[in-house]
This record gives structure tokens, sequence and C-alpha cells, in this order.
């Protein structure tokens, strides 16, 4: 069956993953009989330039799409671009939609976070509008898991795994010295603490795991900081805490403003965060003259393909097939989500969801999973998290590192 | 042939491979009819509180061994103490001569960098001063690389693989982003900028690399730097640049030190060093008005042992396994130091070297070997340092992450 073309974009910050979810567009699309899939190159912004590529170029083989799961950030490029409303900029949407007429695009897939999907949103609704028959599909993506109405996101359960891989060395490397000391490892998340409870999957036969950890549910307390600081140091030489980069004060203001000159804010007007980790090292320092050092994750949380969980994998690409599968049933303006079935042996399934019970939205960790006065997650959060950080995917060693496909331009 | 007794110590920063070399020293040890090989914890300081376990209460079978070669830092402990010349602290040499004496101990090997090759070479000093006939032997161990008289040192090749993947992943990280950016990468390195060098080594056909590499091996000047930043700006949106934690000005200040509240130094009376990237990218931002964002690679270059060189784990057992060839030989005050035959096929040999030549002692990245005005590495520069890149060593994954044999203290 010979069907129409698809044009498929990337969104937001990139994951480890995102191109699984990419592969999984391209090569179901292609199974079913659609003829040409389209990328936009940085997203929904490149696609008003109309800067786009013919996928097939690019993958001409299986061996491409096993070397494009193992390809971190965003093959085709991203933006963080906000369509504003419709009402207020319908030539804008009036471009786009000339230009996808002009493609005989009929499937337009964008993979992405909570941003991203509203513009899966506008978009859906605007061609609805104007009596438009092209579907719009959501793939979720996202590292922080805070898309609501999803078990979770693909890319949290591979950035889960990086982040406890590094916490289990991080701590061995801390407790290897005699002396006395604070490690402060900050962890990504500016509202919702997934990642950091991550840094608990360190705790197994071999490892402790880190002894306090602070999420952003948890309005943050210098004083208590330091008293729980000073209670763990009588039992450890060598203590780690790990922190969310957003974790707040009772006024509301981030932690790290203490430390920052300026205030930037990105596209869509969130505050850009960091240095936590090492104003509170310092800040302990001063208050208990303790040797304290900070360890910021950074941007490897999200891109460090070399260590994924193939779990993830695996199904960040079922999302991008399935919203294929979806879309050419006839649907448009809804976002795959996965719904849990057990979770030993694991299992979920996925489904679809009104795109407007999902855009911006926030799904936080649950307050009766933050337990030990906020310091700590619960056995209900490890139920919950182990299972997404299984299996691995060695990747193509080439020359003693990894290798990943990418775009010449 | 039944032998006498070991002490093998491990000093000093930890890396990746630091086991295998006392893998490298346990089992050759035991082959050659060694009774009872004593780890001492954290070190000679741990020794004169007479501290130590037998290592064979933990290394039992073949697994233990190969598991003990994927677990990062000391497994042994580590410590930065530094032992006051013997005329100063006659009584501390006395001490641990008898603590050796009563354990029967007649082969002394410390596994560390240059200050703790300092040990070495006092200890047999001393032992000869006293008449006695216990061998000591030094077996190299940084990932800086900085060790005279040797061509590399085990560690540094993991460290490097580990930089070299994560400059990929984050170059592809920062060029999916249509927007303009500066990415300043640290990396550790307080004189040597053999692991900055290394970022370099990112370089592929899949890989531009780092836009600017900035050594200490070269004074750093602002005014050069923001006009080197502005020139790489035109050519590449998202600039890539590496530089080294210990970059100094030419007044020998770190650059670091302008961010810094104080100047706390270790026990070697080194400084701490850090935020020098957090405090270029300010810079930048004030300075040309662009995006920037610092990225510190921290101590996960010296613990990230889910991702080593083989060769490096290959070699770092051989030292110190030859180190005990050497001992039981009746050699003395010395360091096994590797000499390289040729590059293409690789290949290396062993050799011992008098400590007085190595201890205290620091190998700089050769000044012809600095290219673009002191913001690149040289063809010569590869040329060492890809191979020693070469081979993985899968980490054992235990419920999806890296299982390490540990001390239960």
């Amino acid at each position: 069956m010979i069907r129409g073309n698809v044009m498929v974009g990337q969104s937001g910050g990139p994951t480890s993953v995102i191109n699984a979810s990419l592969v999984g567009v391209f090569k179901t699309a292609k199974d079913e009989g659609c003829k040409t899939v389209y990328g936009m190159r940085n997203g929904i912004e490149g696609l008003l330039e109309e800067r786009y590529i013919d996928i097939s170029d690019y993958i001409k083989n299986d061996l491409d799409i096993e070397l494009l799961k193992r390809t971190p950030s965003s093959f085709l490029g991203t933006c963080r671009y906000k369509l504003p409303a419709a009402a207020k900029a319908p030539e804008l949407y009036g471009r786009i939609f000339e230009i996808l007429k002009k493609l005989d695009v009929e499937y337009f897939f964008y993979i992405g976070g909570n941003d991203s999907m509203d513009t899966i949103m506008q978009l859906s609704e605007f061609g609805r509008s104007i009596g438009s028959d092209i579907r719009f599909m959501g793939v979720p993506k996202t590292i922080d898991n805070d898309l609501d109405k999803t078990d979770h996101t693909p890319g949290y359960g591979s950035a889960s795994k990086y982040i406890a891989t590094a916490m289990k060395e991080i701590i061995r490397d801390a407790k290897t010295y005699p002396n006395d000391s604070v490690t402060v490892v900050e962890v990504m998340g500016r509202n919702a603490g997934w990642l950091t409870a991550s840094s608990s999957l360190s705790r197994s036969e071999d490892c402790m795991g880190p002894d306090l950890i602070y999420l952003p549910e948890v309005t943050f307390d210098h004083n208590k900081f330091v008293e729980q600081i000073r209670e763990a140091k009588r039992r450890e030489k060598a203590v780690i805490v790990a922190v969310s980069e957003g974790i707040k004060t009772r006024d509301g203001k981030y932690v790290c403003e203490a430390n920052k000159k300026s205030n930037i804010t990105d596209a869509f007007g969130h505050k850009l965060l960091g240095g936590t980790a090492l104003y509170l090292s310092d800040f302990l320092t001063d208050n208990l003259g303790v040797k304290s050092r900070g360890i910021v994750l950074s941007t490897l949380q999200r891109c460090a393909s070399h260590l994924v969980s193939r779990r993830d994998i695996t199904e960040a690409f079922m999302a991008g097939a399935d919203a294929v599968r979806a879309a050419l049933a006839g649907e448009s303006g809804k976002m795959i989500v996965f719904k849990r079935i057990s979770n030993a042996p694991y299992s979920i399934v996925t489904d679809i969801m009104d795109i407007r019970e999902v855009a911006n939205k926030e799904k936080c960790v649950p307050k009766e999973w933050i337990v030990n006065d906020g310091t700590y997650v619960s056995e209900e959060f490890d139920v919950y998290a182990r299972p997404l950080i299984i299996g691995e995917l060695s990747p193509f060693m080439v020359d003693g590192l990894p290798r990943h496909l990418f775009i010449d331009k």
C-alpha cells in the first residue's frame, strides 16, 4: 500500500535515545509504505526556513539504523522554539501548512517534551480549523520524566542508568580517602526530582548509595541541611549528597541563584540553572569546616550514549513506531504514552492520549515517595525506577571511541 | 619455591586501572610462591596504624580477579600522606620497618604517582642505611601522565578514552542547537596538559573535535582567548573549547583563582583547583555576549571504570607483575617504566628505572607538540596518544549497573 509522505522533527533538550524514536518513526513509516520520510532540521524552527532532509539519504541499511540508535543528541538537530498561539500569528501557521502541502506531507511527528507537545497541540488544532487532513502525533522524549499521563518517558531510563553508574563510581572514589569529606553531586531536573531520585539506584550489594538526596519537590532549608550533613558525618567519613539543580528555598528562589551574576532565561522563559553543587560545597566548608567537593553531572546525563539502558532504547523505538501506526490508523492530536502492566516481570504497553491532557503539564515525584524528612526516596521509587535501567546496548567502537551517525551539513 | 611476604599499597589520586596493577602484584607474587600478600589500607598512613588486610581474604578465585580489574578507585584505600625526610623523623621510619619485620615482609610495592615515588625512594634509602633486606619497588600510576622516564603511565589511557568519548558526546550535544554558543570543558591536569590534549582524540571521521585546546604549558592570556574564540565563532555556531584546570596567567596565578574564595592546599602543598570552566564561560558571556556553558569532567575522569582502555588495563597489570619479578630478582629502589618499541604496530616493553630519576619530577607536553599559537596539539601527539585508548573491557553488569569488588570494613 502506497501512502503519503512523513515529516518528523526533534525538539527540546536531546537525550541518549531520542534517535531510537526517530528510527522507530522512519523504519515503521517505510515498512508501512510511506513514500518519503522527511526530517526537519532543528525542529519547527528549521522547517519554517525550509531546512529538511530526506532521511533515506542517511539511513541506507540496517547497519545505519543500529548506528543511529547508538548516536546521542538529536540527529536532525533540535530547537527551543515556542510557537505563538495561532490566533496571534496565523501567517506563521499558514506558512507551515503551505510547506507541508508542497511536500505532500500527510503525517507529522514531533519527538519532544512537554513544551514540544504544545507545538503538536497548536498545529493539530489549527489544522482542524482549516480542514487539513494532516495527522499530528507526539512522541514523548525527556530525561526529566516529567510528562503527565505516561508511566515514564523515553530517555529517563538511560539518564538514570548513567546517573546511578556515575554515583557508584563517584562514591567509590570519594570513600577511598581516609579523610573527612562531603561530596555534593548536582543532578539535572528543574522542578521534578526524578533524575536526582535515580541516584538512589546506585544502592546495591556493593554500594551504599548517597547518604542524602535533595529533590526540588521539597523546600530546601539551609539550617536543616547543615544539621543533616552533621548527622550523616557521625556515621560516615565521606558523606555523599545528591542534589537537584532545581532545589528552591522557602521564598521560591533557586538555591543556585545565590551564586549567579545574571538570570538568563531560555526561549521558553525558564531560568538557566547551575552552580548548586559548587555553592553548597562552599557553604558546607564555611559552616562545618569540612572539605567539600561539588560535582556537576552536566550534559553527559543526556548525551552519554556509550552507557544506555537497552530497555529504554527498545521503548524509545516503540514509541516512534506506535506513533506512526496510530497516525496511519487516523489518529491526530495525540501522544504515545506507556502504561505499566506489571513490575515483576516488568511489562508495559503503549496507548494514545489526547495531547491536551499532556501539553504544558509537569509530573513530579509523588510526595509519599519522598521519605526521611525529605532527604531520600522510598522503596516504591526503587520498584518503579529500577526496571528502567536494565540491559545494555554496546556502542560500536572504532579506534577506541564510540561511532556516531551524523549529517554532513 | 617458598618466598617471604609481600606488602602492597596504593597512594595518591585513584584511577580506573589502579586495581589492575594491584591484581598484577597479587597474582604474580602468589604465582611466584610468596606466602602472604598484605595490602595496606590507605597506603603508608594506614600501615603506620597497622591497618592492613590479607588480600587472599578478598581475592578467592579468578572471577574476583576479573572483578577487581573492573573496580575503579583504590581497592585498598589511598592517602595523600607525605613521609617527612628520614633525618627529621627517624622514629617514624623505625616504626614502619618494625611493622614490616613483624609481618615477615620481604617485598614492598607502592602503586602511585610522583609524590608516592618519593615514599619508595625514602624507604629504600633508609632501608639501605640500616642494612634491611626488604626490597622496595614503585609501580607507576597516574591519569596525569606526568611521570618522567616512562613513555606513559597506567591510568592515562583510560582517562584519555573517557575524555575523548565524553568530548564526542558533548560536541554532538552542543552542535544540535541552531544557536550560537561556546562550551568550555574543564579537564584535569595541574601543570601537565596530557589529559587536556587527549580531548583532541575525539577528532575522528564523525567528529570535528574541540575547536581550541588550552594547556597549562602555555601562558593563558585573556585578551588572546577572547580573540581566538571570536575567530572560531566565525567558522562555527557552536564553539567547543577544552581547558586544563591548571592554566595560569603571566603572573603565575591559576586562572581559576580569580573565582576562588580561599586557597586550600592538600597534604603535598598543592593548591586545590577547580572552577576554571565556569569562570571562563562567565567571562565569555560578559565579553562577547555569547551564550556559554562550563562543563567540568571532574572525578569521573579517574573513576569511570565503565569505560576503560583494554590496553591500559593490560599494561597496568603488567606494571604490577613486572615490579614483583624485578623485586624477586633482587632489585630495590626502582620503578617500572614503559619503553615504546614502535607506534605501528604499537609495541612497548617494561624496564626498571632508579627511583631517584623519577621521584618528584614532572613531565609536561613537549613544546613542539603544541601548535596553532598554543591552541591545539600536533599530529605527533595524536600518533603518541591514540594507541593508548584502544580496546574495551566490558564491565560486569548486574541489574543494569557495573559491579565492583569492595572491602567490607
